[in-house]
């Protein structure tokens, strides 16, 4: 029997086949799978094109998997109709099952029952289980109202530093030359109304994006912040002041010794701010272990073992982790 | 023979018909008028209804007219097809030239062919004039580059508060009764995933606005600092901040004694902010006279008597100022 579970983030969405013993036994990629973040139509295609990959990869039947459970921001609610569609183009005979992807995170990390994961990719989000069940959300309010310290968050503060630096209201800043080459934007040329075309070329080549675009732009802060550049360096100090705030906030008293789990883009290669979030809730008294996951693509599959009536244990969660490795 | 003057704003746009020695004889006002905050349609049929209203006000023909200015930012870049239709449809028989919006500004103010306006609405821009013309421009980037200190820039500041506050990343704040009162959010309800049902609410009602929408909750930040509110007075101060960055980038040694012209419903309402970009600009040496004008339709009017060929002296520019005073 063959059980299905997808990990769909805004850059990548994932696709295991996993036995109930936890043995991985097909694993496929696509694009980015977020409804938000690409679209309906093109996340719905991702998230189908990776079930397909894995359940091939697998020699699995479709109409041979009795539980599917797709991990994705916002869960069902934002999934919707093209979402549906798709997934029936796949042959699925099961329902399929969605799940909070912050959840996927924690229990690629955990099976207890009690702790916190806190992911800071695209966005930024932090949740507590007590009982199994996620018992507090601290941000994960998107571009506009949140994700304080993600990705996008500080890409956004890296091409308006470097608007402000083109601008003259701030000092120049290293951030600038592999920004504009990223964008495509060339040597300078005439000014119109005093502006330099090069910020003309920004704004225009900015403002084309989808707003959570600009968390690609995340990676140039760090390396200008290694180079010592200091607006990459402020940026990323408040990156680590926001998501200590947010570790901070999910701390409780009541799951003292719980583990804490580390995910999304940021926290996996930012050691720095992992540190900073973890040194947060060590303070507030949460005394738990540390560990960073790549995705939530192990704990989907846990939760899709797990809807499919198998109980999964630390054997099956090491089987579960150990192929995984292995098929990627 | 008559002049038309328009200038075109993100919630109003206001139209004045104007004879050679600077008589105000039409006035009309009409919805948002800028393309880039409502769509290019809707942009089009404000500045349309705008400019017939003051034409039909003042009598005047619309073939009748030599020169029509239409302030406006972005200028005729952003203007774009649906404008020129619809300006077409007025059946005004002379060209319509695009200005630049805050050079409208300045020219409400002032004559002089050196000086600055600075402008906080919506967005937030400045400007210096040599030779009557704009030499030098810092901002008016955009709410996603730009426009610090600007309306949008407060009131993104004025939703992430309160969504932090009920988020429990920071302590309760004075601006969220009023942002949610505005919004129709009521009660508090269940909770999803620990997360209140009132700051879902506010996710799901602020994600339906258009961003630059959000200026409009501006004026609650300044009610709280009033009352005394942290979070408000913190997201004021650092609005003051960075207005003042933006008058100082602006300033230069060259234009020392021209005047300073403060524009938009932020700079016009709010004093401690024009005092900050003022103190700015006199600490970069800026010595001029400071001056604050309630929107660029003045400035638009001395425009078109130019374009028309009508030179605007201050007799003139007395009389455009005091009789259009009389029409509002």
């Amino acid at each position: 029997v063959h059980y299905l579970a997808l990990d769909v983030g805004g850059t990548s969405t994932r696709a295991v086949v996993v036995e109930a013993d936890g043995r991985c036994v097909g694993y496929g990629t696509s694009g980015g799978g977020n409804p938000t973040a690409s679209g309906g139509e093109e996340a719905a295609a991702a998230i189908a094109a990776a079930a397909r990959v894995a359940t091939a990869a697998a020699g699995a039947h479709a109409d041979g998997i009795p539980a599917a459970v797709v991990a994705i921001a916002g869960e069902s609610g934002l999934a919707g109709e093209p979402l549906r569609r798709a997934l029936a183009a796949t042959r699925l005979a099961c329902d399929v099952v969605f799940e909070n992807d912050v959840l996927a995170t924690y229990h690629s990390g955990s099976l207890a029952a009690g702790g916190y994961a806190i992911v800071a990719g695209t966005g930024a989000v932090a949740i507590r289980l007590e009982g199994s069940r996620v018992v507090a959300t601290v941000d994960g309010l998107g571009w506009l109202l949140g994700d304080a310290g993600s990705g996008f968050w500080i890409g956004r503060r890296v091409v308006r530093a470097v608007a402000a630096a083109l601008d003259g209201r701030r000092p120049p800043t290293a951030l600038a030359p592999p920004l504009l080459a990223e964008l495509g934007i060339g040597a300078d040329g005439p000014r119109a109304d005093g502006r330099p075309a090069v910020l003309q070329a920004l704004v225009d080549a900015t403002y084309q994006l989808r707003p959570v675009e600009l968390a690609r732009f995340a990676r140039l802060a760090f390396d200008a912040e290694a180079a010592g550049d200091e607006a990459a360096s402020e940026i990323v100090a408040a990156a680590a002041r926001a998501l200590a705030v947010t570790g901070a906030a999910i701390a409780s008293p009541d799951v003292a010794t719980g583990p804490i789990v580390l995910g999304g883009s940021i926290l996996a290669r930012q050691p720095a701010l992992a540190d900073s979030v973890v040194t947060a809730m060590r303070a507030a008294g949460v005394a738990g272990p540390a560990t960073t996951v790549p995705d939530g693509l192990a704990g989907a599959a846990v939760l899709a073992l797990r809807r499919g009536g198998v109980a999964v244990d630390e054997a099956v969660f090491g089987r579960i982790r150990s192929s995984l490795a292995t098929l990627r």
